[in-house]
């Protein structure tokens, strides 16, 4: 959580120029993300979320991610609007930055999601990829197996102060996952959230509202997107697997899209796989963020703890999976 | 601007239940303010602000900064109202932490006052003093002349090291500030912001809309308020005091409360020491704050280039004051 860049009344006001949306009365920088700035901005006709892009996210990346949401917004999935400047477009520069506005989105993120917000995020997912079915947009998943093993290289000995003997296992997950990975031709495709955490669900009341934050969107395997919600949404304290939402969060999906033989049998590799990309990318986060950083990196070990759930696990029933 | 707890999603709603608002339908910590955790709440029937009282707040204060604001808003001066809990208390308790809610308010802070906002914040100063006239609240400024020296003491070194020979003039100041104080008793007293700051002070467009953070509002000569207003609105960069601001910031409040002649002849004392007051403030921060802190200190140089100014002023006209 941190605002990296300090936008001041003028450069705003010169900013809302380039916009048909009115001019602000309110404007508050907000605590939430760790790759942007984020601002709460609302004008004389609404609110809105201004981002400013940070270094981490590469700017030839921008209008994929704006055309996620604009798509998704065309076909009445709830997730923030790019809103177009004058220029038709929704890419601007704000102090020397890629700078955009989107549409304010009510609802609340759930800090401990139940088994009944598990089944309406794996409903919503699986409407967020038929909505994408028909989109033109692509980028692949630089995040994924083919990453894994540099991610991992010279940082063996961090993972073996975080807890006894990871360093070998980590090690040996490398190995079975490449093993058993599928072959991304045999399973339903198209673009996938990639970071489909609570933080960025919303709920009003018990009911979901709407996903926020794209920026790791990409086109991969649609099984591997419900692979990462399981490791997000399911799990309990101590790498302790919720197989009641586990159940319901795959029985949500299912009910929307049903999943394929292939992607049943793929799923406990792509589960495992998806705890090992957080897992690692934690770990480099843990390493090379500087002491004195406005933000504080992820414990790693949370996924170490989930992986020790995978090396078990054998088919998408030991995630609570039921056949309709 | 940090916010230092974090409030999931079932302790909010769970706090909701103390207050007749609503159902919280948004929630976002702001990155606003460096004593506190603020977060922008939006309910099913209006918008606030939640704040939650760090450790710099005494919590035996807390009441009477409520208070002000309650006075305040009752003499429809704009600022944020405090919100009752059922229990009739605008001081709650959440997360072990003293916290309220007050009514949201629109409006921007400006980054370079104009004369133009300088005017109308002294006008807006001077009703906000008149308005606290009948309050019955009080609270000592342990913030000024007599904390000084502590404040200073121990780090005469540190000054040393931020510009040549200023270890020397702090002492000199301190020693003409002592001498030329004005006796408290011959000067309009009441409850004073002590910390109106652009930062607190809200536009709309070119109009005043409101005053916010009253955490260091105390009982003082209402001409300290003045003098802390005209360090904080009326300098440029590296310590150029702009007397047409200046004059305009005065010509403001004179406008809704005359000066008195006492007054007149004690402001550049209290001018001077108003910058006093900030450079110490800053000097004790920036040698206590941690390198890691989620706080950066402001540097207190600023004020020692202000300070500079006050050396060589000698009367009110000095700094742009014109008689009625």
């Amino acid at each position: 959580m941190a605002v990296y860049t300090e936008v001041d009344d003028d450069a705003l006001n010169d900013f809302l120029t380039r916009y048909d949306i009115g001019e602000a009365v309110a404007f508050k920088g907000i605590a939430e993300g760790v790759e942007n700035s984020n601002y709460l901005l609302e004008t004389t006709e609404a609110r809105f979320i201004l981002t400013l892009y940070e270094k981490r996210v590469n700017p030839d990346d921008l209008p994929f991610f704006m055309g996620v949401m604009e798509d998704l917004s065309a076909a009445n999935f709830p997730c923030p609007q790019p809103v177009k400047g004058k220029n038709r477009s929704a890419l601007q520069t704000l102090l020397d930055k890629p700078a955009a506005i989107v549409t304010f989105l009510k609802g609340m993120s759930p800090r401990r999601p139940d088994a009944n917000q598990c089944r309406q995020i794996g409903e919503a997912m699986a409407r967020m990829h038929l909505a994408l079915q028909t989109s033109s947009l692509g980028r692949p998943n630089n995040l994924s197996i083919d990453a894994w093993d540099e991610l991992y290289d010279g940082r063996e000995s961090v993972a073996a102060t975080l807890a006894p003997n990871l360093a070998t296992l980590i090690s040996g997950d490398l190995e079975r996952l490449h093993d058993q990975w599928p072959d991304p031709e045999t399973l339903p495709r198209g673009i996938i959230h990639a970071d489909l955490f609570p933080d960025n669900a919303f709920f009003l009341g018990e009911k979901f509202s709407g996903v926020i934050d794209f920026y790791f969107a990409c086109t991969d395997m649609l099984a591997y997107d419900v692979a990462i919600a399981l490791n997000a949404w399911c799990f309990e304290a101590r790498g302790e697997f919720n197989m009641t939402k586990g159940r319901a969060l795959m029985a949500g999906y299912d009910s929307v899209r049903s999943f394929t033989e292939a992607e049943r049998k793929a799923l406990p590799a792509l589960i495992h796989g998806a705890a090992m990309r957080f897992f690692l990318t934690r770990l480099v986060d843990w390493t090379d963020t500087p002491a004195d950083a406005l933000v504080r990196p992820k414990n790693p070990v949370e996924y170490a703890e989930k992986l020790g759930f995978h090396r078990l696990a054998r088919t998408v029933e030991d995630y609570g999976y039921m056949a309709g």
